[in-house]
């Protein structure tokens, strides 16, 4: 008899998303006449930079004449674009990072999900909180969490991002061996200053644990303070694996490239304590299990990095960091605590009320729709989350609407 | 302390093709004035068709405007695909599939991998010997079996495919929960009959196993008594899952787009034996894991069902056929027995000898690659795997020089 891999049975539905778009699609059945602005989802909405269509296109006509048809591709990628982000996102800013040392892949919500294949079932893993709550669901479904209770899966440990840490947490004083960091983090936009994740490196290496790093909204970061890479930290690559996507940076959500970085000195260890290499070891899993990323979508990705490229992602990211500029002004000067819309495209703002009674005022009174906090976890009660990811009027719009029904 | 996945440690690795690149990179060394013809390799040559070159340009384009752009598509693919597949593929052929039933992917290795995921780690496997490696390693890397011996992995059941046999094993004598078919055939290039077909289906009903049908190779199928998908035979929607892509129909072997069909009605069992609906549990997988295909490859892929699409598959797959035709026209004339090379794209040719023996002596005396069918598993040996995926007339050459160096 085939039986079920029975942890997906813990598996909470996630009502999130369904939950907001149940009450939005309620609310305008309601009021016909209504014209709702959603800022609520993480998803870009301007189009892909010219140099990256215009690659795309090329690289789809020399697929279709057999003189330069290219079949199966590297599962790791091709080396031009592998060359291009260790040039281009590590080598110029000081990070040891190499082309070989670099997997090409689809998506970083792949990634991050299919790492946890290398490890053993056992591991302690330490999410955030609030959370993306991919980290959470992919550790219960690979049977590495116990059973869903108060709100929480009982094996994990959550590291809390509240404002008395800035949101930003230290490592906790308990062990834990697999450690989800995301900055600028995703839902609070907050980041972390070089010390800090300094002190995540050592908490690391004195505990021979892994930090998986998801830095897919770095191109955000314009603060030259800001660490990009964790690998711009001395000692981060025995013990650190970093997620990047073309996603955000330059609006490749519907088009699918991203990538991950693991050095070739980063390890974990087996039975016997033994140190093996987790590069061959994610070599392994995506030469099984992957085929590469679509050939003229690395010809698109490797176009974000020539001149016109680059211009081109800069003013996409100026566009989004206006409005999210705009929207943390706002937001605070009708009196609400916001952390983010700086270094980040989300802005986490404190609701001084429930969340859920927030996303409810907000769409009723401003016609706005937000993401609350309670979405991503025990932490993010009491916040909401709100995207810059929509045009200018849109943006201006919102916060117009948002401004009228809540001020004064 | 980080700890491994101990799995991965029992994985052998995989010599078969470094193994043949070593040889054929030495032999060139020898002999640089020798030109090598490749008939080893499982990937297309020939360009993308027309239709769906155009399609992909023009859903770039798309992505290239504001007013156009697309976001995160559906995790499961977009409806215009989905609905194409369920009625050409299926619903034209009598086979009770909706669009539902359809998640599309970026390729049917990553899908026949992952959905390991969705079983408890003690069913009981059974593989095709000679096989698809991916079936294998997979079933590994997830802890579904035992260690190495002999040329196996202890706890998977092996389904020898032999002259006898006709390289169609019938169902074990034993209880098997989860068994892999692939038809038409990699390596063999063997199709499997209606009534055998049934057996499978109607042990899979009495054992309550699951079959994980690999139809990659489908579109060579010309006779049209062979079944073209395990969804003609009554009672498989409840004990079957179908894996196709459009990687060897429409040449898309870099451009990434394939889909696997779980029917409503399919099930597995949890701990208390009650059935549990797949395509939900693989719709949670996807969701949580994966984040759709590229757009752009979305159209293309649906080009292939537009009239142009179908008149350039169908060339292009007359094309390959026409190779295949003559090379088993060719071996047979020379004396080597032979299956596939019909309705198939693949020849396996008894070598009447060690099957690396026979590798060396097409390499040194004719030039031409093929693979060794003891790289296949332990019933691959004696057998040689002859792929058509190659231009006319480098196969007419390779040919050529097989007849003159081993004839007569």
């Amino acid at each position: 008899m085939i039986r079920i891999n029975a942890s997906y049975g813990k598996l909470t539905s996630s009502y999130l998303f369904s939950e907001i778009a149940r009450r939005v699609s309620d609310f305008q059945r309601a009021n016909p006449e209504r014209e709702i602005i959603k800022l609520g989802i993480g998803d870009v909405t301007r189009a892909l930079p010219a140099a990256c269509v215009e690659a795309f296109k090329r690289a789809v006509d020399e697929m279709g004449s057999d003189e330069t048809f290219r079949g199966y591709g590297p599962e790791q990628g091709y080396p031009f674009l592998r060359e291009k982000i260790a040039q281009e996102d590590f080598q110029a800013r000081g990070a040891d990072i190499s082309a070989d040392e670099i997997w090409v892949s689809d998506g970083a919500k792949c990634d991050t999900a299919n790492i946890q294949e290398l490890f053993a079932a056992d591991v302690r893993i330490a999410v955030p909180d609030p959370v993306y709550p991919v980290y959470v669901d992919t550790s219960v479904m690979g049977g590495k969490t116990g059973e869903w209770e108060d709100g929480r899966y009982r094996g994990l440990v959550y590291l809390e991002s509240t404002e008395e840490n800035g949101f930003v947490p230290d490592p906790p004083d308990e062990t834990v061996d697999l450690i989800y960091l995301c900055f600028p983090n995703n839902p609070t936009g907050a980041t972390i200053t070089r010390d800090r994740l300094k002190g995540w490196v050592d908490y690391a290496r004195e505990n021979r644990a892994l930090i998986l790093f998801d830095a897919a909204y770095v191109v955000f970061i314009r603060d030259p303070e800001i660490p990009r890479s964790i690998f711009e930290i001395p000692g981060a690559r025995e013990v650190a694996i970093e997620f990047r996507s073309f996603s955000k940076t330059a609006g490749f959500t519907g088009t699918r490239c991203a990538y991950t970085v693991i050095p070739s000195s980063c390890v974990a260890y087996d039975v016997d304590g033994a140190a093996q290499p987790l590069g061959e070891m994610w070599n392994r899993r995506q030469s099984t299990k992957f085929n590469g990323v679509s050939y003229p979508v690395q010809r698109a990705a490797e176009a974000v990095f020539s001149p016109e490229g680059k211009e081109q992602v800069g003013e996409l990211v100026e566009y989004y960091l206006t409005n999210a500029a705009l929207i943390r002004r706002e937001m605070e000067s009708l009196g609400f605590r916001c952390v983010g819309g700086r270094n980040s495209p989300y802005i986490w703002a404190a609701a001084n009320r429930d969340s859920w009674d927030f996303f409810d005022l907000l769409l009723d009174r401003a016609g706005v729709v937000c993401t609350p906090g309670a979405g991503f976890g025990r932490c993010g009660a009491g916040f909401a989350r709100i995207s810059s990811f929509n045009s200018h009027d849109n943006v201006m719009k919102a916060m117009g609407r948002i401004r009228e029904a809540l001020g004064g």
